[in-house]
């Protein structure tokens, strides 16, 4: 396929603007019932006039029958395939949370956990402790010091929390200390190449004080580290496209991961009617809006079929807001499948329209998994709906003579 | 994807034919008044009947959103990827005046513009003087001696020429002098690899000497170059298909590219009827024909809705001369779309058919873009269909046990 550094090759600034609608965990499955999937079951008159003037499709997010996180999901749609950049798990965690990264700190997605007096652990989830006791917790936590780095422990949800530790001289490469089953001791860190030594006596120093902090915490008396892992050093997407991007994202995770890629996060609220009011708000000032929706994946993680479809109903009640600015290219699709039947992230390839004067129609009815798969796009790989996009906007040159 | 290399491993000889149908910028964009593409408009009994005992499908000629240039449109259908093998303009330049060039030959596409007393650029196309014009002051600028090299300055057309410089130690890798900027100086001509020094003092050399030639030239009073390049070292699709190659094109770009690949070039006609004949005339003696038909792209880029539907009757109404040829394989397509209502290359991926007596039959309907939408083939890269006439050439043998 084509590298981004080609696209880049051939990419110019132009003023057209292209707003991309990532309604999140979109894809569905059929409800046993009916037959129809959410997206099918929506009533989407706006969407589905969007498609009948634009072009269809379906998206591999990764790659055929892999489940994508919403990293990997997210990357794809921006444009960087997710089999070469990767975002660490202890990286989501803290940009979940809103924290601040900066160059060279280090987090990690830290659990609460039991174990007995041989040290052998007994609960990998500390009885799902709440999340109130988690937090004073990780207050209990923030009073270790060690030599070499300041250390922010941040309270996520239940039993999971985030350790960030910024010094001199720490880098990725180090293993988990969660040996992902009971009945084992955790696992010292260990430096899996030479520039994580630091990084791992750093990560057990810590291990080592949180346990005695913690020894008279109840079920809550040790902390297990994984995913230890530093931001990616990832191109800016308007260096790449010769873009001015924004993100209208309500959610600490997604404009992390906007920012990730050097969009400017705008300020929104937590509904649709609110996000699309900010890309008006906006408008002028970018020519890329990335908006995301976060209730349909929500939902299809509840396993709540009909909420996810009243959500999708939703994003098509508000869609006129965002269709009367006439941005020149509209693409509506999600990071990834979440069927309301599975109840999380799924491998499905996901539903996607292209509305844009230089489409060429396929005709293929409206706006549904069932329309997507004979529609004029075919199946591609979630990487390249940013060229598509470009493309129609009238941002790619000619390759080659 | 399989390599080139890993296809060569596979290939048989035998004596079965594949006739390669390149309709140059066959897909399109619906006509506003219709909602049919050029294809869709014309009335082509022979392409139906050939689509529907065949495949259909669409390609995307390099990825999906780029347009490509003639060369990676035509590599890609032979089956070297236009991702991996590179044709610079300087090359393509001289093939299009249908110079010989040598191995080692550096071709740099030439640019008469006008500077002014300080140098600066004030119109890169020189006022689009005419190519009689042009033909003049290339024959005084073939009068510049350099150390070191043998010069060719061949007029193009307009304001454009090619400039082959012939000798010891040339190598790619030199800068373009055209800043693309009007109200800037033209650039010097830098090496940017240690292997192109020559070449770049070479061209420099060239430029000032010919500033000095054009003085008193009037608006073209100098020369940019941009491009520079060799010919690729492509393997020769006889030794990695175990092919014998023929084209038949009437416009020398194209026989150019063929010759690239190691076709053998058949002397032919501008006209379709002719060129279908020139195959009836050499069918015996070669098992591969690339019959490239130039006049669809022409209209597409002059926006010419309905000449561009004249252009693709008109092939269909010469068919039955090649289909009585009785070829094992045809295989009709183009090497990008040039949608008349875009006046250009685009980046739409191509409708394409393959017959064969091996073809699974989508039963799909005639030969257009909707239908190619939902023919068998569904949406690849054209790299790919290489491989595909092979095997049903019966050319390609089992890989692995």
């Amino acid at each position: 396929m084509m590298e981004q550094e080609q696209i880049q090759e051939l990419a110019q600034e132009t003023p057209s603007k292209i707003v991309f609608l990532v309604i999140d965990g979109l894809g569905g499955l059929p409800h046993p019932e009916t037959g129809l999937t959410e997206l099918e079951s929506a009533r989407t008159p706006h969407l589905d006039r969007l498609a009948g003037e634009g072009i269809r499709g379906l998206i591999d997010p990764v790659s055929p029958g892999i489940t994508p996180g919403s990293a990997p999901g997210h990357l794809g749609l921006f444009g960087y395939d997710p089999l070469k950049f990767f975002v660490g798990r202890g990286v989501m965690e803290a940009l979940g949370i809103d924290f601040d990264l900066k160059e060279g700190d280090v987090a990690a997605r830290g659990n609460f956990c039991t174990v007995d007096q041989q040290g052998v652990l007994v609960d990998r989830r500390a009885g799902r402790i709440s999340t109130d006791t988690s937090a004073r917790l990780c207050r209990q936590l923030s009073q270790i010091r060690l030599d070499g780095a300041e250390l922010f422990v941040e309270p996520v949800r239940e039993h999971r929390f985030a350790l960030v530790m910024r010094g001199e001289g720490l880098g990725e490469g180090a293993s988990d200390s969660d040996p992902q089953r009971e009945g084992l001791h955790p696992l010292p860190v260990e430096a899996q190449v030479p520039g994580a030594s630091t990084t791992a006596a750093m990560a057990n120093a810590f291990i080592d004080r949180a346990r005695d902090c913690l020894a008279s915490s109840g079920t809550a008396n040790m902390v297990m580290l994984r995913g230890i892992s530093q931001r990616p050093d990832l191109p800016a997407m308007g260096q790449v496209y010769g873009l001015k991007p924004a993100a209208v994202a309500a959610y600490p995770m997604y404009r992390g991961l906007a920012k990730l890629v050097g969009m400017e996060l705008l300020p929104t609220g937590t509904k649709v009617e609110e996000e699309f009011e900010t890309v008006a708000e906006h408008y002028s000032r970018y020519n890329f809006f990335f908006v995301h929706i976060k209730g349909a994946d929500a939902a299809g993680e509840d396993g709540d079929f009909q909420r996810k479809v009243v959500v999708i109903e939703e994003v098509d009640a508000h869609l006129p807001r965002l269709l009367g600015l006439n941005p020149e290219v509209i693409v509506v699709t999600g990071d990834h499948s979440t069927p309301a039947v599975l109840k999380g992230h799924s491998w499905h390839p996901v539903p996607i329209l292209i509305n844009a004067a230089t489409c060429r129609r396929d005709g293929a009815g409206g706006f549904s998994e069932s329309a997507c798969t004979i529609g004029g796009l075919g199946r591609m790989r979630a990487v390249h709906v940013m060229s598509l996009a470009l493309a129609h906007a009238g941002k790619l040159n000619k390759f080659g003579a």
